[in-house]
């Protein structure tokens, strides 16, 4: 239940009130300081035969390497209605996002879809065709959004969701919505469902121009 | 130049080896001693409100959260020939590869399937759709590979490859392929090349059954 999903404009905000602007979340919240393997302090530098620089354990000879983060989620459909979440926890709390979280070591991209859905909306999903894949490269983060049919209507807030429910595409709150990826995976699901046919997209997400 | 792409032949031999059945190679190659933040020794523990055992840092509270990586790539095309690169680092060293590596931070998938191109294979693309994606959970992985056009045919070894060629169909070395992923997505882009309409593939591969 790690949390997940901040959206462009939340880092914009975020970096903004501590004076950071320019720098990306990641680097901000993962600087390593120390060897996670001997304990010896690090140093950075480009290790011999790489290109980028890396925090170096000259200890021991660990090279931490960082790379982005996988969200998994999906789009569970019930009927003509979609399910989605409104968050209880930061960042865009309030706001409605459909299920997705990191994904976790040792299990599949949709595995860790159907696991999302079942701890924020306590719902059973069948996950189908991977939908969209967002990159999001100032957060170092690429979102997969998988279409799932959701397989009862048994489902009710889990601990990260103040409420979930099911809407028709006329009811989906899109000024309330928590994340771009959210809304540009919505606006892909209705545009073909009217045409009968599920493109699956990808692209990126890019912070927004000041 | 992070060296990736461990099959899942590769992680039985290896585990075998070192007597490590049933774990998994990511298990086994990263397990946290210390606080990267503030070098204290970690405990595992499952944190509060999660349901997943962590290395959690007592001393300063930072939880260490380890997740998939992603590996990017591509299946460079020019005219009727696909470039593919024989492999000059282990595992699979001497197989034949598609271009492909570790995802770095703050790039985009497709940015990162390009710049494998260029490290691998001093080959300049210009990367199209998304076209194959698998997970692979026993190393925990994910591959994100591209359709491409290579952009001129003025490419030659990198680091990481003993040899770049342009092969036909029928020059493809099937029995000597490095990784699975390599196979399928080959055969995909084949089988479609054939119908003429590309279908995005996703899917996992598991280990092999002992």
């Amino acid at each position: 239940m790690e949390s997940c999903a901040f959206s462009e404009a939340d880092v914009t905000i975020a970096c903004a009130r501590e004076g950071l602007q320019g720098v990306s979340d990641d680097t901000r919240k993962s600087l390593i300081k120390f060897c996670n393997s001997c304990g010896a302090a690090v140093t950075r530098r480009i290790p011999e035969g790489d290109t980028l620089e890396r925090a170096v354990c000259d200890a021991c000879g660990t090279i931490h390497y960082q790379n982005p983060k996988i969200v998994v989620g999906c789009l569970p459909v019930h009927g003509e209605r979609i399910l989605i979440c409104k968050r209880a926890i930061e960042p865009r709390y309030g706001l409605w996002t459909l299920p997705a979280g990191f994904m976790e070591n040792n299990e599949t991209a949709a595995e860790g879809a159907a696991r999302e859905a079942l701890e924020e909306a306590n719902a059973r999903v069948a996950i189908e065709d991977l939908y969209t894949v967002y990159s999001i490269p100032h957060i170092s983060q690429v979102y997969m959004m998988f279409r799932a049919k959701l397989l009862d209507t048994d489902f009710s807030p889990g601990i990260e969701s103040l409420e979930v429910k099911l809407v028709t595409a006329d009811e989906i709150p899109w000024d309330q919505l928590a994340f771009a990826m959210v809304k540009r995976t919505l606006e892909a699901y209705l545009e073909d469902r009217k045409r009968g046919v599920f493109v699956p997209r990808f692209g990126d997400i890019r912070p927004p121009q000041r």
